[in-house]
C-alpha cells in the first residue's frame, strides 16, 4: 500500500497532494504521520497555495522546505498536503475550488483556516500533526475552532525556506496537534534549542482581547483561566491596546494587504485567477491600496510591537481566548462570517502585529463545538509556552463526558 | 458577478473548473445553465479528466468543443466543469484526488459515475442540465442514482471533437436534465435531423437485465413498466444474452481494459500518476491483458451487436431497471460497491457493446432513493426515445409523494 492510499473522509487534501514520503525507521517521531500545508515545497510537486490557477502556473518546487526535511529525517512520515484558503488571505477555511475540509470536533462548522485542511486533517485523525503557516491566525483559529492544540511561532525563528511568502513580516510556520506531548515534541525538533531563559512566572490577562469574545465563551474558559492562575500566580488583568483593538486590526489589515500585494500583486495581474467573492474583494481592496506610502503605519507598528514586549519582559505571558467563540456554522452568511471575522482579527493581530509566538489550547467547548485558550509569550519563548502546554494539559483540557455532546 | 461566481454546495466542479461561459442572448436554450464534465475540452482550459497528474501533464484545449458551442449558440450558459472518476474508469462517482459530489436526491449515497459531477450539479440545482459522456454507464447510472434524466447516444452519431476519448468503441456523450422537456430540447440541438422512421411500437422486457436487479427495485418499478405497456402495446419478454449477461460483461471488461490502455498506457507508464485504489487495481489489470490478442472477443461482440440490432429492429425498444437498485450508501464498503458495480455492468454492457442508445428515466424511489427505468432503441432512435420520455413523464415518474421520505 502506498503511504498516501487512505480515504480522505475530511475532505482535507488537496487533489494534487496525494502523495506521500517515508519518514525514517527511527527518531523521535517514528511511526508517526504528518501532513502538510499546501504553502509548503516538497520537492518535484507544484505547491498551490489553495488556487487552481497558482498551481497551474507555477513549476515544481525543486527542493523540500527544511522544516519537513527535518521531520522526516526524525521518522515522522508525510501522508499528503493540504487545503488551504486561497493564498492564505481568510481565516474561514471554505476554499471556493476545492471545498470545505471537515472540522471532526464540529461537522456542522467550518474548521477555520487559512490552513484549514491541515487542522481538519489532524482533527479527523487522519495523521498525528500537522504543519501550517500563520500570518494573522492562520493555525490559531482552526485549532481553536477544531479542538486541536496550536502554535504561531516567534516571527522570524524558524526558516521560511521553501514557504512560500505571504506578508513576510507577519508569515511564520506553525504546528497542529490533538495532544500536548506530540506538540511539543515537534517543537523540540524545529525550534532551535532552548536559550536559558527565566522562568515563565507572570501571568496577565488581556481586558480588551476579552472584550473581543462571546459571553458564554468566556463563562466556559473560566476553569481554564483559573488552571492558569493556579499555575502562574496572580493574574494581573491589563489593557493591551490603549486605542482599542480595532485600532490594531486596521493597522494588520492594511499592512497585510500592502505586503500580500508587494509579493502577489504582478501575479494575479498577469495570471488573471479566479478568486472566490470573498477573497476577490480582498484583493481588490489589496490592489487599491497597493501603492501607498505605509511608513506612519510601520511607526505605529514598531510601537506596537515595543508595547507587547515590555508588556511580557522575558518573564510574562498574556492569557486570551484564542477566538470569539466557536467556529461559525457552514450555512453562515458571509456577512455574519465577515463580522465574525473581524473580531477574531482583533484578537489575532496582537501576537501578529508584534511577532511574539502564541499557543492555542484546547480548553472547552460551547454548544458542543471546540473554543481555545491562547498563551502569548516573551519573543523565543515557543518551547517554554509548549512545556506550558504539556504540564496544563490535564487541568485545562475539557474532560471527556464535557466535551461529549 | 462572474457566471461562475456560486457557492458549489454539492462539490461537484472541479477546482480548476470554476469558469463560466455566457450563452447567446436568444435561443432555444436562453436563460439555461449548464454544467459540462471535465473530459470535454473549452479553450484556453486544460481538460482533467479526473486525475491531477493529468491535468498537471496536458496543456490547454485549442478549441472548445462542438457540442458545448452549439449549446452556447442556442443560448444556455456554461457554469463551470465537473468532477468525474478518474479517466472515467469507474461508476461509483467517488473520485479519490477531488472527492465525492453529493447526490443531492439521496445524500448519504454516492452520486454514481462516472460522470459524477454533472449527475450531482443538476441533482442539486446548481444548473438546468449538465453534459457527460458514457462508455459502459458513465451518464446512465448517475442518472438513475441522481433521479435525473439522462442518455447515451447512439455510438457514432454525435461528434466527439474536443472529447477525450477513453475506449473509443464505446464512447459517446450524453447529458443530465431534471425535466423531460429540457431533456428532449438538448437532444433537438446536439442529435442531427430525424430522419423518416417507423414509430418505436414493439415493447421488450429483458429478462436477463431484470435478473440483475433487487426484487424491491423490480416491485417500484412495476407501475413504470405497466405505464410503458400502456403505451406500447404489450410485453414480449425475451432473454437478451443466450449464454449469460456475466459473459457480455466480461467481454465489456476485457475489450474496455485494452482499449483504455491503448489510449493512456503510454501516458500512465511516462507519467506516474496516483490513482485511487480501486482505479489503480483497473489500470493495474489493463496493463496486464494489454498486449493480449482480441480478434476472437471483437468476432464476438460484432455478434452481439448483430444480435441486438436483430432483437430491436427498426420499431422496437427493450426495458430494463437502469441499475440494480438505488445507489450505494457513501459508508459501503469496497467489496460491496464492487460487487455492486458488476451487477451494474451487467446491465449496462448492453447498450455499451451494441451501441445502440439508451434513455434512463426517473421512474421510482427505494428506500427513499431514486432508481431509474431504461428503454433501448434502434440505432439512430435517440429523437424517439426523448419524444417518448416526454410523453411518459407523468404516467412514469414517481409523485411528490411517492419521492417524499
Amino acid at each position: 500500500m502506498r503511504i498516501a492510499d487512505f480515504k480522505d473522509t475530511a475532505g482535507a487534501f488537496c487533489p494534487h497532494g496525494r502523495f506521500g514520503l517515508q519518514g525514517a525507521a527511527t527518531g523521535l517521531l517514528s511511526g508517526r504521520t504528518f501532513a502538510v500545508k499546501d504553502f509548503i515545497d516538497i520537492e518535484g510537486h507544484v505547491t498551490g497555495c489553495g488556487n487552481p490557477r497558482w498551481l497551474e502556473t507555477h513549476a515544481p518546487a525543486t527542493a523540500t522546505a527544511p522544516c519537513v526535511t527535518t521531520l522526516l529525517a526524525a521518522g515522522a512520515t508525510m501522508i499528503g498536503k493540504t487545503i488551504s484558503d486561497e493564498l492564505a488571505y481568510s481565516l474561514n477555511g471554505d476554499n471556493f475550488h476545492y471545498g470545505t475540509p471537515v472540522n471532526a470536533a464540529a461537522p456542522d462548522r467550518v474548521p477555520g483556516g487559512s490552513s484549514s485542511g491541515s487542522a481538519s486533517a489532524v482533527s479527523a485523525g487522519l495523521c498525528d500533526f500537522a504543519l501550517g503557516t500563520d500570518s494573522g491566525g492562520s493555525v490559531r483559529i482552526p485549532a481553536s475552532y477544531c479542538g486541536l492544540y496550536g502554535i504561531r511561532t516567534t516571527h522570524g525563528l524558524l526558516s521560511l525556506d521553501g514557504v512560500v511568502p505571504f506578508m513576510p513580516s507577519l508569515d511564520v510556520l506553525g504546528w497542529f496537534a490533538r495532544d500536548a506531548a506530540l506538540f511539543a515534541a515537534v517543537g523540540e525538533l524545529l525550534l532551535p534549542p532552548a536559550k536559558t531563559r527565566p522562568p515563565l512566572r507572570r501571568l496577565m490577562r488581556s481586558l480588551d482581547a476579552d472584550g473581543e469574545a462571546d459571553s458564554t465563551t468566556l463563562d466556559r474558559l473560566a476553569p481554564g483561566f483559573a488552571a492558569l492562575a493556579r499555575r502562574l500566580g496572580n493574574t494581573t488583568p491589563i489593557r493591551i491596546a490603549p486605542d482599542g483593538l480595532e485600532k490594531w486590526r486596521i493597522q494588520f489589515r492594511l499592512l497585510s494587504a500592502v505586503e500580500t500585494w508587494a509579493v502577489n500583486g504582478a501575479w494575479i495581474e498577469q495570471a488573471k485567477p479566479v478568486f472566490g467573492p470573498a477573497i476577490a474583494e480582498r484583493f481588490a481592496f489589496a490592489r487599491e491600496v497597493s501603492g501607498r506610502d505605509l511608513s506612519a503605519e510601520r511607526d505605529a507598528r514598531a510601537r506596537i510591537g515595543q508595547r507587547l514586549r515590555d508588556i511580557v519582559g522575558n518573564d510574562g505571558v498574556i492569557c486570551l481566548p484564542t477566538a470569539p467563540g466557536p467556529a461559525p456554522l457552514r450555512t453562515a452568511t458571509g456577512e455574519a462570517v465577515e463580522a465574525f471575522r473581524q473580531r477574531a482579527q482583533r484578537m489575532t493581530c496582537i501576537s501578529g502585529l508584534s511577532g511574539l509566538p502564541q499557543i492555542s489550547m484546547p480548553a472547552a467547548t460551547v454548544d458542543g463545538a471546540p473554543v481555545g485558550l491562547s498563551l502569548i509569550g516573551p519573543p523565543g519563548s515557543d518551547l517554554d509556552l509548549l512545556a506550558l502546554a504539556v504540564e496544563l494539559e490535564g487541568a485545562i483540557r475539557p474532560s471527556e463526558s464535557a466535551t461529549s455532546r
